[in-house]
């Protein structure tokens, strides 16, 4: 729980399951594709061998332009929030909001004390509402659950000396050629969290990693238990890097984006607001009466996530993931039904 | 490293490779089993949800006669350690040695100091070198490296009140009835923890647990990153607590101890003394120029483990994994060769 009763550890796969339309937990459907099933299948065979994640630290290294010793593999970005909790000893933590929950659940479970800078109106970043002497400022971008992207420029510019920004980069690969991310960017101070749970449809595997200076992805690897990523998780790690994927990817992406920008007109024809200029694979909606709305589209077979667990949103917030426009037009439908 | 010099770090993993004959890792051989496998690999097509801890936690109290609230899942037993040196505060942690580092390197990581306990002679438990005020305690049981099983009885009486006694029992399941268990024991303080990593052949897949009082199961998992524990590895860790999969396991321990007692006496005859009463997969021996030994056998083909890297062993000591007849006919014929 956070300390205002809101909690923190609520997340979207809690709200599926019993044959509902999962509008709620944003992993691209269809997914692991077969070739990347076939190659974590292979995998099994390996088991019996301790995980070596040279190979896989190497790939993700080429792939953003960075050294070997600038990258961590974690088991999800989850366990990197909990490293970076653990590895850290920040006087002064701000996390802004609304964001993914777990950087603020981490910093807590260690005993860090966390300052809110919410957003408000566009949710686009205002670095104002960061204080000069916090000395780590964790952002997501694109971030969830709003969908906005903030502009590269303007988290490189949080950046100072003697303070850790970190970017959680988890719906970078929705954005086509992903312009905003600072993946390959060296800045003192500067983490960057990838994951391929998303994209990929691994949320099962627990694969991600961290982009950082070395002196801090070796503090990171001293607090993260040994043999910390599974072989499975390491194969689709480097899987994951090849050009092949990158492209297919990138192709996936361009097509969601432009079925995320027709869902969300159409979401905001019946009364559903988007917030404006949407890049992830998710919409944020405001609507009078979410919490009843959310309950009737239930009771339909269809499950949205509700808004009110993220610090800066409320009662009247839903995020819905973007599926294929058939599996979207159900609930477009669904909708329409409901005001009958 | 430890603060003697020695490489906690260092594990038999770093050993092999290069098409040497591994009796340097402690993992079964021809492990998983074709069976085991098979249901991993079948778990890889629901990889796109989160991880569901529940069946494989309700499966895992069953077999050890437990409550769910009294097992944790972890990312194999090295993750237990960690979340065990995050959670708890000791004023005064004792790591009984010869043991796995793993522990002692994690207690250090989260900044705690650690005390040696150290055993010698026959490496039996003795109660009188730990400390009456160690508010920790780290024991293994069976013990690697030296392949000793404590009585349960004596590990029992080591719990007090206000003291944890954690007991590694990742290679218990290489003990026929796993008569010194204290797996379904419920003591105060007392946390019990196990391994699917050397029996079922799962080193890469990260799969162990935590049997603990529900207060110390909750703050560990509040210590745990979220979904730690990947769908394969909750799969694995369900199938290997059928009642087949624990027959098959107990089969191969009573074989395993046949091969492991006869190669331990045509070892003592090479000049090799095992430690007396090994009842693990892996023997612990003293043989003056070990390292030179080590290296020959190398040269060879054949990795063996260093035992200088174990706090209370020394230069004359290696571990020897146990693995088929023929594989360690092949051993015993180059030792001969080499004193010829």
């Amino acid at each position: 729980m956070g300390t205002d009763g809101i909690d923190l550890r609520h997340h979207g796969d809690a709200e599926v399951g019993g044959g509902l339309a999962d509008f709620a937990v944003n992993v691209r459907p269809g997914t692991p594709p077969a070739w990347l099933a076939e190659r974590i299948r292979r995998s099994v065979g390996d088991l019996a061998a301790y995980p070596d994640p040279s190979a896989a630290r190497d790939a993700v290294a080429a792939r953003h332009g960075r050294a070997p010793d600038e990258v961590l593999l974690t088991a999800g970005a989850a366990e990197a929030f909990v490293l970076l909790a653990r590895a850290l000893a920040p006087r002064r933590a701000v996390v802004v909001h609304p964001q993914f929950t777990e950087p603020e659940a981490a910093l807590r479970a260690a005993g860090h004390p966390v300052e809110r800078a919410i957003l408000d109106g566009d949710f686009k970043l205002d670095p104002a509402r960061v204080p000069a002497d916090a000395d780590l400022v964790m952002v997501g971008n694109p971030t969830n659950p709003t969908s906005v992207l903030h502009p590269a420029a303007e988290i490189a510019a949080l950046t100072r000396p003697g303070r850790t920004v970190v970017v959680d980069e988890a719906f970078m690969d929705c954005v086509p050629g992903e312009p905003e991310s600072l993946a390959a960017v060296r800045l003192p101070g500067l983490v960057v969290l990838r994951s391929l749970t998303k994209t990929w449809g691994l949320a099962g595997l627990r694969a991600g990693y961290v982009l950082a200076e070395p002196p801090l992805v070796a503090a990171l690897a001293e607090a993260q238990p040994l043999w910390a990523v599974s072989t499975p998780a390491l194969v689709a790690v480097e899987a994951c890097c090849e050009p092949s994927a990158l492209a297919e990817a990138d192709a996936w992406a361009r097509e969601m984006a432009a079925e995320r920008d027709r869902f969300a007109a159409e979401l905001g024809r019946r009364g559903l607001s988007p917030v404006p200029g949407a890049r992830a694979s998710f919409l944020c909606v405001r609507t009078p009466g979410a919490h009843d709305l959310r309950e009737r589209l239930r009771a339909r077979g269809l499950a949205v996530r509700r808004g009110d667990t993220f610090p800066g949103l409320g009662p009247d917030w839903l995020r819905i993931a973007v599926r294929d426009p058939a599996t979207n037009d159900t609930l477009l439908e669904t909708l329409d039904d409901l005001r009958r």
